[in-house]
């Protein structure tokens, strides 16, 4: 059998493929990698032929292929995890696949005023009061996730799992555009900061030397 | 026990709400339904004893509170049909999986500009481009899924599941705003509109009497 192969932009910049990498580098899932680089004309003439929407994250395994971040993760939850993926509780399980479709399908705001960029580091750059209530609504719903199970474990369900891949481009959206957090959003992202699969996604981000004109164009005026 | 309770909007607009009602409704699921008014004053008071997002749908069976479409979905899915929801190949689980993350999570042009209206009959008000891609991309989605397991059933996988719950809204959208469609979505509408699940919905929508402006407003100008 041959390795299942994962396509992703940019790490630096491409919030969706990291949810699935993450998930499948943290769970020990060998793959190999496809990178198509974002932004670049070579991107739109490659990208047909692993994803129908033109679009990354997309997975093939074998005969099966999957695009769309919370697909891949739900496939790969079936196909390697054994579940792992979500709670074991189903009242937890519940809330986890709430917070992770309501990133999946909301966020607006947040997600086109800050992109994410892992190399960035914090300016005087603002956003505007909607993507402020969507950083809101995500401490929120953090605090909530947090206080369900009891605060065991360091993620928002105790332990690191799809719920978390969904939200760790935001904890890099935050720390990069210097956003205000709460104790429970700081301990948080420290937790995802210092799990080996996001150190080494990190890393790789941080030695890219191809750039998106316009995310890296969202810096405050000198 | 009591009834779970599903709480949703307006059935002429919602529709997001309509997605986890036909599941429930079409698999039998017994339920109670909160309707809340959509644009009104009381919706905004009421709406946040329901749902910590503001937004309808959410569902309480007991002490469990799930809120975004899709998590509902999911949760009915493990809860009361025993993984029926979604094809049991995993294949072509994948497949669906992806159909409806990338409903979920995309289509914004299409969602936007043919706001579902399900009171609504064809007249010459007309889209962008980019709500034209997605009304393209829908078709290309369903014509690949049909094919994908040699057409048997009138569904997208074949019975009815989750992917079609997500995709019903689409239907009445392409069907109120008159949008062209090839012989598979054609035919695949009219499966969904011969839904029992689907036409009390629709009955109980065109008798509603509140309405929403900003979506009576998509009109052609006479
Ligand atoms: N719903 C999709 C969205 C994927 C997406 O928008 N990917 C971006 C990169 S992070 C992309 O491929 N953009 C290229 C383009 O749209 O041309 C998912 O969850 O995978
Ligand atoms: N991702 C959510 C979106 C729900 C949503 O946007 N619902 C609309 C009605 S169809 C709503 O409640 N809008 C009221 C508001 O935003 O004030 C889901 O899938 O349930």
């Amino acid at each position: 059998m041959s390795l299942p192969v994962l396509v992703i932009g940019n790490k630096n910049y491409s919030s969706w493929s990291l949810r699935p990498w993450l998930l499948l580098r943290h769970f020990g899932v060998a793959f190999e990698e496809v990178r198509l680089l974002l932004d670049t004309p070579a991107f739109a003439a490659d990208v047909r032929r692993h994803s129908p929407t033109g679009k990354v994250p997309a997975l093939h395994d074998g005969d099966v292929r999957v695009w769309d971040s919370l697909a891949i993760c739900e496939y790969a939850n079936e196909r390697w995890l054994d579940g792992r993926g979500w709670p074991a509780d189903r009242a937890v399980r519940a809330l986890a696949r709430a917070a992770a479709a309501e990133m999946h399908a909301g966020f607006v705001a947040l997600r086109t005023q800050l992109p994410m960029n892992s190399r960035r580091t914090p300016d005087a750059y603002r956003w505007d009061a909607a993507a402020q209530a969507d950083i809101d609504r995500v401490q929120a719903l953090w605090r909530q996730l947090r206080a369900a199970h009891g605060e065991h474990g360091e993620f928002l369900c105790g332990e690191f799992g799809i719920v978390d891949a969904m939200y760790a481009p935001v904890a890099i959206r935050f720390d990069g555009y210097g956003v205000a957090v709460d104790d429970t959003a700081h301990r948080y992202m420290q937790a995802l900061f210092a799990l080996p699969a996001m150190r080494e996604w990190r890393a790789a981000a941080a030695v890219e030397t191809e750039s998106v004109a316009a995310t890296e164009a969202l810096r405050s005026p000198r």
